[in-house]
Formats: structure tokens, sequence, C-alpha cells
């Protein structure tokens, strides 16, 4: 087996002045890989504009990925937060998904369009603490509640934009993991909250003298699949809804209401039998495309495709809808800012401030396309024919 | 309330010829967007690449989401059908991401490498059939498992790289869920396989009369969190471990064994409390920074993270380990072929045939470097201050 | 196939004047059964009390079945509610359940006893109403919180020991699931609960015209295993814990600490491989023993059976401790009058009005007894030998 | 906080010659209790039959709980074991139950009764082997599977009744779970399984020098609730239906099809919401009930309450079925054989050999009563009248 004399310094990636964003250090960086490696980058090293500007968003960097954009719509939006028509940018490389999500939007606008609700808007972050027993942690649990004003007034201390919104102690034998809910505004937050978080926990440590801690107990399901995404929610907590009425059904999906509640109901059995969390068609196909395009954290989809999708029968058609409990979305911070993110962003006016909660009402109509699709093509075998039309990169 | 009146025909996104993939329709397409929303998309119709390559992969497009791209490493492995050390690419946005798993992958490399082993390669898609009754229902749950060899023979006559491996009937009340499973070679394989089920599916119709089929149950799992995926597996089931000496900890992590451990510990508890799937630190980092620049289905990234990671003390370090159990990747079709993305496979020598396995050790390996890498910060309280000195993109 | 005419009215149960709880018509109901199948019921015949003590508590009554009936202990308990020395009933027919648990418990008095703490005491209840669409669920999911006073009054009407201490609203589309929150006192509060939740509905339903309603949304989690019971618990959530000094673990136990937490370890790796909720070594043998003897309603040992152990080394020894979020116990109503249940409540002074939580108390102290049974056992290999010993009622 | 010295010999239960289970032995301990809590426990000395049929069901014994048995019935099942009417003999404390199953199997067998299917049977346990790395741990993955003649042989050799009918690696890391599946005839089987693989990995340990194991490592979920249980099973996995047609739902259960089904799918959404372990409404109800009765291992509820039960409209009336994956019951060993057990059993003809797989098809039967009239509880709000009417015990 190798040992560590094996890895050299000149193994190490070139450690460059400044961090090595400007253009002349990445393409350097760029270099050595394509010495290291013998291949051509090319085209990651085709980069539209300044690469200064992937400061703050990536490290060691040698260019971008292209992941072909298009754009699906018009979906008819009817929310609090986002109304009207809507151009769904997405970015992916999966043949067909577009066309599968603007077949969904177009019959959801046909049907009159979408109705969305905020129905939350608070992160999680829940760091853990220890105690020497049972007892001093059962103390603990019933002495922090009571010090929300000071503790709130140490997290927010850290930003201008979180507010601490909730604090809930869960104690599992001598250890004590203390929810902080967080309201983060038009930034995902993260960040904002571990720092917050960190230091709310050491105004704690100095009040509370024999409490250890660790900012994070892995309770919070940032980026993980749980049960608790569903009771406790992250982000934005959004639910869409419509009613596809029989013709609506027959003309733009070509099936019948009966056919895809079928689908729905039978589904349902697989996804319980299965020990899913929650149901859904394609939440991460489109989730993903658009948080991609958008400049989101593309990571949060594991988190942000927990939900449930419901489909009813009613005398006028179909009522569909979904819940998302966990969309952790973003119109400034992260990657948003990025050049081509902003612009497909700004496709939909949710670039910058303000224009969170309208942003994530827009992507669960959007998903709801996706929903009613997916459900239409498998009914009708058409699943398998637009893989065939539109998939064509299959292996050779 | 909007009705169906509000869409009109200037609303729809113009059909061009021959889908419009040629540069001038792309460039036209994206101009009507630009119009329509009086958004300027320069940087997003900046393409190094021939735009008719897009077809196949997107549909409706107008350019690329460029995402920044570094690398990370080396990781030295020590695998079956990986050997060596490798560089990773990885794109995403989210500042520290790299950093972060660059210093766990160096670590693991200073400690003489990572073992892998492939311990399965099946892909699985469970369509369901309806009977009238339970005892039909049970019949035919009896009867399909006889016929494995002309159902083998109607679904592989549709694709020169799938073989049907594996077909168990779950029956539920009057419905038959048939969990088919696949070996696909180097491919993801959805697509593949759906359309070698749907023939298969079609010859038990033809040969057992009463069956009405629909080609999806929702128990396979694919882009969606299930527990089915811990025992069933989904694509490549890889693990991964290496033995961290006390020595490179303390150089390289900056921290004990005991509290590395000590953070497994108390997350694990953290996670159980969340009912979340598996455990982990933060898979979806990792996959989702790969999987973008590598030209993965990313919203794979859904199955991809469910998985355990396993640290252990030992008298001479910290035995840390991962296995995941659905690690959809491939090497050929999909976005792999893709300019950028066929580049970064290339970095790891990873880009065609003969190549998935191969892949899929080398991912594991790099994600454990992820795993470790977290673990440490929040230990040594590196993480509030690692993302404030790279994630300096937050919201001003 | 059989038809409805197979059902004759000789068929059907004798209904007896007052339900037929009085000795004699017991008898005969009795008899009917015994001359239906030609099976003596002797045994089952042989009641100790007053039939009409049955009332409430069961229909059709033919008698009773015998459960054999041990006692384990002593476990010492420091909590806030049980305090000192108990000996625990348990009826159970698993040979070497009971010399498990005495064996655990013992050791827990060796080492000092067990902390325990009451750390949340709240059922739960979550009615569903429906609206036409998302736009009119919302508006109500905004509305129903600010009625809370209301809302408590319409429901606390119907009872004289129940209070709602919660509620919080869930949408799912244009369903809004309410989750009530109710503190029990010393019953298990089901019943109580049902009842002042539809009145509560009733007042909503008046007071707010279109909405319909269920008074269960299957969200509730009775006697159901979920995710939500970690989060939201149901009945008494109740934490244990001891230090285990190496010479008691050696001299009780004949283990390690190391070997106790090696096991521990592991076996959490296979509760994850498994998709488990919570992690727990044998919860539902003590439970089920102890709510069988009791009078607790058994079936709710599903929902009690969740939640989660943690075994921790330290220089001194191993910290054990457990957390059971959702332990619906009561020393009222229910089975708890019957005789023979009485007086085991009574062995621990747990019998009748303000005794409920004490009772919670010594019983998660007791489960903990359990857990270190049986992680000792697979340990040294005697969880063969004491089955093959104690358990010698296997089929011949 | 009390010390170990605070026990002394006298608070130990005295051991009493081989064992105690004579009449005088277990009276003379049942006075050492009430000496010590001063409680008089005649009704728990009441035992009908002599007390040394005790040994091997419980240690320490005192006695017995007397739990009220009723009987409900008659439910019609067509099943491949179960062919014919049944009555069910039940054991609870909570009123209104056995109305609630009684009303449900009328209802089904006015319908022309129950069709029922056994699916699979085997139950499962999962030792768990140690090696020092991936590596090694990959290689016993792989030569594993090659010895199943003599690892059943191993197996085998110590029972007469179990069968090794599968075997299967799961690694992780450096950790190998394996999983045994086996026949084990009319018992419960644990014990003998238990024994049987301990046998097994005796054996690897002799003919793979590395290997060091525990016999159990939580995957085997006996007594857990668990998604595990649905893919894999424990025990028998049974399916029971039936056809509600529109006139016996007016007439027995006072509903329609179409609020039968809208409960059903209400409260689906529920259950996803919950995050709950497959979907059911009150199958722990009666499994309690039916277990406790018959001399079950009542704690086996706990995985045997993991299941689907699914409804669906058709234009003759209700479909409704139910899954059942972890049925671990027993008509031979356990409590079987205790006297008001037997009786019990053998009312409906399901005492002893060759037994267990047509006592299975009865309780989904049974089972499948509850799903149905619960249903029409809620509907019909008359869930709150009936445990008014026949739940009097409520507290006072």
């Amino acid at each position: 087996m190798a040992t560590s004399n094996d890895i050299g310094v000149t193994d190490l990636l070139p450690r460059l002045k400044d961090q090595g964003y400007d253009a002349e250090r990445v393409a350097r960086r760029r270099a050595w890989i394509e010495e290291k490696t013998g291949v051509s980058l090319r085209n990651i090293g085709s980069v539209s504009f300044d690469t200064e500007e992937l400061r703050g968003n990536i490290e060691n960097p040698i260019g971008a990925a292209q992941v072909p954009m298009g754009v699906a719509g018009p979906i008819l939006v009817h929310g609090r937060h986002a109304s009207g028509m809507f151009y769904i940018p997405m970015a992916t490389s999966e043949g067909a998904l577009i066309r599968s999500y603007e077949r969904g939007m177009v019959a959801l606008t046909r049907a009159g369009g979408v109705q969305t609700a905020i129905l939350a808007d608070e992160n999680q972050i829940v760091p853990t603490f220890f105690f020497p027993d049972v007892a001093s942690a059962a103390a603990f649990s019933e002495w922090a509640p009571g010090q929300m004003a000071q503790i709130r007034a140490a997290a927010e201390s850290t930003t201008r934009h979180g507010k601490l919104t909730d604090l809930k102690c869960y104690q599992v034998g001598r250890q004590v993991l203390v929810n902080f809910g967080y309201f983060t505004g038009d930034a995902q937050g993260m960040n904002m909250l571990v720092k917050a978080t960190d230091a709310a926990c050491q105004w704690i440590q100095n009040n509370y003298p024999i409490a250890s801690y660790f900012v994070f107990s892995g309770m919070c399901s940032e980026k993980r699949p749980s049960g608790f995404l569903l009771t406790r929610g992250k982000g934005k907590r959004v639910t869409a809804g419509a009613l596809l009425p029989h013709d609506v059904l027959k003309m733009y999906l070509h099936c019948t209401a009966e056919k895809l509640f079928q689908i729905w109901h039978s589904t349902v059995i697989g996804h319980l039998h299965a020990n899913s969390i929650g149901y859904n068609a394609q939440y991460a196909n489109g989730l993903t495309a658009i948080f991609i395009a958008t400049g989101q954290d593309v990571a949060n989809v594991v988190n942000a495709s927990c939900g449930v999708t419901n489909f009813e029968l009613q005398p006028e058609g179909l009522y569909v809808s979904l819940m998302l409990p966990a969309l952790t979305v973003a119109t400034i911070g992260g990657g948003t800012g990025l050049p081509t993110q902003r612009e497909a962003l700004s496709i939909m006016g949710c670039y910058g401030a303000s224009k969170a909660k309208k942003f994530a009402e827009i992507v669960a109509a959007a998903v709801l396309g996706g929903e009613i699709s997916m459900g239409a093509a498998i009914t009708t075998g058409g699943f398998v024919s637009a893989h065939e039309h539109y998939g064509r990169n299959r292996p050779k």
C-alpha cells in the first residue's frame, strides 16, 4: 500500500498569490492541471466574465462548468409575492426534462394558473450542549428558554439581516440539542446562522459555566433528508395548487383526471413501500435545474425535495397541489450574483433584495408543473417515447 | 383570478425549425426572452462550443449556466478499479467547499490513501401491475419469477448494454410491484431501463391476459430519499475507508481522534433525533459539485446522498469510512459528453467506456475527504472562520 | 366464493341484556363460543373478580387472558417525581425477559441509581380541514392561531382534566392539518382529546363557514411509528441516565465499558442501515411487559418504543442514557383500575391521581436496565445461553 | 445522591429453590413483595392453573395479569391456509376496540369474505463481522456467499425446524452485516435463529481466521420499526383484501365508498407529513389484542404493525386491502401453550403444528376489519360517540 511518502510538494495544487483569482493565475492553475493530467481544459477555461468574480464562490478556480440552459413556461402564478406570467430558466443535461416541465406549466397556465402561499420562513440550526449527567442537562433545558432575549441579542449582534425567531431544547440523555430558528431574509442564510449561533453559544458558555458545545448536532438536516424537515421546515415552507379542468387535461396532458389520479394513488403505495420521505414525482429534476441556473446552493436540493404532492379527484377535474417544507432558496448571496445566475434570476424578476418569497412561490408553481407532466407521461406511455425523442444522447 | 384567456400564442416560447439548436436559433430564442423580460442574457449566451452539441441534453436552449469550477486534491485511492493519485474537479458556488474537501483529501492521502470497493452495481426500476383482487394478484406474484428467461429476453431486446439481473415481486393488496434490477454498464441507465422494462411489461401483458400496468410505481426511489435505497441500492454500491493516524489528524486536521470521534458520536444522536435517512456530514456538497462538473444527472444527488459514514477510535488513530448504496454515476451518456464535463471527467481519467466503476471509487474516496474535514472544522471552530474567510459573498 | 348468504343470524355473537357483563351472561357467551368451536374455555373463564368490572374495558367479554407476571428489580431512581427503590411488575411469556431486565436494573442500582427527568408532557391530536383551494386554506391557516382562546374554551368545555396547550397549522395544498397539543393529567387521554377536539372543530366550523373536517388526519401517530414522534412527542417525553463504573460493569454485567460501547456503536450502524426510527436495544420488550401488567393501552407500545439510547465512554466507566419522546402512560382510566393491573401499579406506588409522571420516570429507568443488559448479553455470548436456560418452552 | 451502599441483600428478590415455580414458592415471592410494598396482590395471585406451567415463560413469577378477553367476529376468510368463518379472541382494556373490530369483520363477511395470501415466510437475523479495513471486509463479503452450504449445515445442526433460506452481505466500511434469512415453521423462531446463527458464525470464525463478530447488528429490526421491514420482511408477509359493495357499506358501516375513500386519502397525507412507516388506521389495536390473547410475543407488535392499507374506489364499491410484511406470529412455542392462550388459539383452530400460516391469514383478515371500521367511525363522527358509549372507564 502507498505511504505518506507518496505525496510530494509537487503533487499539491499550487498556492498562488492572493489565492489566485485573476485571469492569469486561474490560467496558470489550469495549465498545471493540464500538465499533470495531460488533458486540455479549453472549454472549462472559457469564462465569459472577470474571474475575480469567482472569489467567495470557489477555491482553486480553473474556470467554469457550462451547463446547458433552456427556458420552460410560461407559468401563471397567483401568489402573494409572485403574481403574473413567468418563464423559468433551467440548467440541466437531462434530455426531455425541460419539455416535461414546459408541458406541465402550460397546462397549469391554461387552467387559469397556480395559487401559491408561503406558510413559514425560518431556517434552522441545532447546536448541541454537553453536560455531566441527565440532571444537569435537564436544568439547562429549563434555563435556556428563559434567556431568549439575551441569546437573541448575542446572535443578532453578528448579523444585520438574521433574526432569531425560536429556540427549543431537545434533551437526549445528558446532551441538549437546542433548535435555533432564524429568519434570514433573502439569503439562504446558513453561513449567517452559523456565525450568529456560534456567538449565541459563546454567550451561553459564558453564562452557564459547565456547558461545552458543538455548533452542529446533525439535527438541522441541512442538505440531508429527514422527517424533521417535514415537521419543522427549513427556509421557505411553500404550497401551490390548481384545479385542472377535464378539457385542459385532455388537450394539454392527453389524459383523464381518473388516469392521472390512478398514477398518484398507485405510486403513493410505492412510496410507502419504499419508506420514502414524503411523496413526489420528480421534485429533484425541477429543483436541481432551477437551482443550477439561478446560483442556489445546489446541494440544498436534498432537503428541498422533501415534500408532499397531492392529486384529488373533483367533479370538474383534478385538484393538484404540493407542499415544500424546506425550500432553501435565495435571491442574494451565494452564487446568485454570478453573471449567468444573476441573468437567470432576472428573467423571473427575482434578483436581489425582497425577492426571495416571490422566487419561492414561482419555484413551487414550476415544480408543480413537473408533477403533473410526469404523471401524465407515465399514464400515456409518453415517458418512454419522450426520452427516445429528446434524450438522444444515450450511450452508443 | 386569471383565466385561460390570459395565455396567448405570443406567450408561448417560439417553436423553431428542427427544434432550434443551431447558434442562430438559440440566439433568436434568447433574444425573444430578452425582449419579453427586458433582461440582457449576454453571459448565458456565451457558449464556448457548437450549440448543436446541446441536442439531447436540453430543450428550448438559450445558452449555458457557467458554474465556477475548481479542483481539490490530490486524493490517493487504492481500489480495484481506481488506483493512484487523483485531482477532483468540483463545480459549485459555495465558498469554502473546495477548501474543505481539499483539506480532507490531503489528510487521507498523507495517511496513506483510501481503500475503496464496489459492493454491487445494479440499477432498479419497479413497474406496478393491477389485478381485480388479492387472489389473482397472488397468482401473478407466483407466476412472474418463473418467466425470468422470457422477461429478460424481452427487456434486453431493446438495449445492447443493459442486463436484467433480478426480478422480485412485492404484492400490496391487489397491486404487484415488480422490482427489476439491471446492470447498466457505464451509463446511469434510467432511460435504458425504462425502455427495456416497458418492453418486458408488454411481454407480460401479452402473456398474462388480465394485467394492466404502469412502468413506474414510485418504489424505485429514483431521485427520492428512501429506506429502500439502503437495502436494495441503486447504481453503484460503494464503500471507502482509511485509518487516520494521530499525527496526520494533528498536523492536517488540527484535531484529535477523540474530538473527531466525539463529533461523530454526538451528531449521530442528532441524526437519529431528526429521523434522517442514514448518517453523513456533507455528502451532498461533494456529490453535487462533482456531479455538476462531470455531467452527471445532478438530481440523482438526492438518492446518491443516502448512506452511512462511520468513525471508529483505534489505538493508532481514527478509522473513517463511508458506504454509499445508491451512487448513480456514469462516464458515458447523459451530460458526460458535453465539452466542459468531458474535460472534467478526463482530469480523473474517467471519460468513456469501462470507467464508471473507477469513477465511483474515486467519488467515494473524495466524499470521505469532506466527511472528515467537516467534522474537524466543527470541533475546532474552524467552520465559522473558514466561511468568513472563503465565503465572502454573503449578502451586503 | 362465499356470498353474503353465508352469514346467518345464528353466526352472530349473541347480543345479551345490558351488554352482558354479569357473570351469568359472560358464561353464556363463553358457552356459545365453546359450542360453536368445540373448545373448552375453562381457564379463560377463571376470572378472580366481578365481571361487571370489565364494563368499559371490553365488549363481548368471555373472561380474561392470564399473562404470566413476575417482578424485576430493585431499581433505584433519582427523579423529580420518582425517588427511591422500586420493584417492577412485568407480564410476559418471553422466557429470560425478566432475568434480562432484572440484571440491568440491579447493575444500575449498584452504580448508584438512575437519574430521570420529564422533559415534556403533551399528547397530540391532529384533525384536518378541507378547503376549495390553496388560497382559502392559507387564509384559514392564518386565522386559526388567532382564535386560540375561543378554541381552547370550546375544547376544554368537554373535560375537567384536559388542557389545550398548543395549536399549530400544517397546510398541505388545500388541506390544513391542525396540531392540537393537550395536557391530559394522569390519563392516557386519547378519548378525552378526541371529544375535546371534536368540540373545538365544531366551534371552528360554526365560525369559519366553509370548513369541513375529519377529527383525525393520521399525523398524530397514535400507535404508529413516525419521525413526528421524535420532534413533537406524545404524552410524556422522558429521559434517564446513569454512569456505570468499571467495577459494576465487570461484576454485574460481566463485560467492559469498551465492549459495551462497541456493541452500541456497531448496532447504531445496523439501525442506520435498516432506516430504523431512533435507536434502541429492546424498548418494546420492557414497555410491553410493564404495559400489560399495569393496564396501559398496550398498543401504545408502538409509539412509546420510538426513542434513542446512547452509550458514552468515560474515563470512569460508561454513561448510559435513553430518551423516550412518546411515552403515553397513565395511572388512571383505561385498564389501570382493573384488579390485577391496579395491584401492579400499587407495587410501585403509582396507582391513581398525580402519579403519571412518577410512573413515567420509573418506566424510563427500568427500560434503561434492559438496554444495558441486552448489550452485555450480546457481547458476552450470554444471549444465547440465557435463552437456552430460561426460554425452555421452545417448540418440541 | 444514593450510593451502591443503598442496595442490600434484603432488597434483592429472594432466590428460591429450582427458581421457585411451584405454587408455594410463587406465593412466598408474592408475599415478599406484598410485605416490601404493603400492597395486597390477591388478584395477581389467582392463577387458574399449575404455576409450574409458567416455567420457560417468565422469571420471578408472582402470578398473572388478568387481561379482559372478548370475542369479535365472525370473519369469513378465503385463503390458502385459512378458509371459513372465524371468531377472534381479543384481550384488551380499551373500551370500544372489540366493537370496532367486530363491526368491520361483519361488514367484510357480509361482503362475501376476505381473500388472503401468504407472500413470504422468512425471519431475519443479521450478525455483524469486524475486519481491520475496507479491503479485508470486501474480501469477506465476496467469500461468504460461496460458503452457503457449509454455513447452512452449521446453522441447521442446532435446530430441527429452522431452515436457512438466504444469506446476503451488507458491507459498511470495514464492518459486514450478514443477513441470514430462515424459515422457522410454526414458531416465532427468534431464539431458534439466534442459536443457529451463533453456530454459523462460529463456523465462519473457525474458517475465516480474522473475523470477530456480534450475533446482532440491529439491522434485523426485531421489535423495532424500520424501512427494512417493508423491503425484506420478517416472519409472515401476508396480504388481505375484499370488495365492499355499496349496500354493505351503507348498511353495516353507515357510510359511502366515497367518504371512506376520502378518509383514506386525507390520512395518507397525514402519514406522509408525519414521516410514518407505511400507512394504517389501527393495526396496533387489533394485533396487540390478538397477540395478548393468543400468547404471541407481544413486543413483536412493533414490527408487525409496519404495513400498508389501501382503499380503492370501484364502480361497485370500495376495494380494501392491507399488506403486513412482518407478521411474526406463532402457533407453537413461546406463550402459545399457556392455558388461556392455548384456548384462545383453539377457538380459531390454530393451536399447534402446521397452523401458523392459517393463523397469519386469519389475523390479516381480522385486522382489515379494524381498518375499515376505524375509517367509517371517523367519517360518521361515530368515533367519539362509540368511545363515549363503550369506553366508560375514563378518569372521573
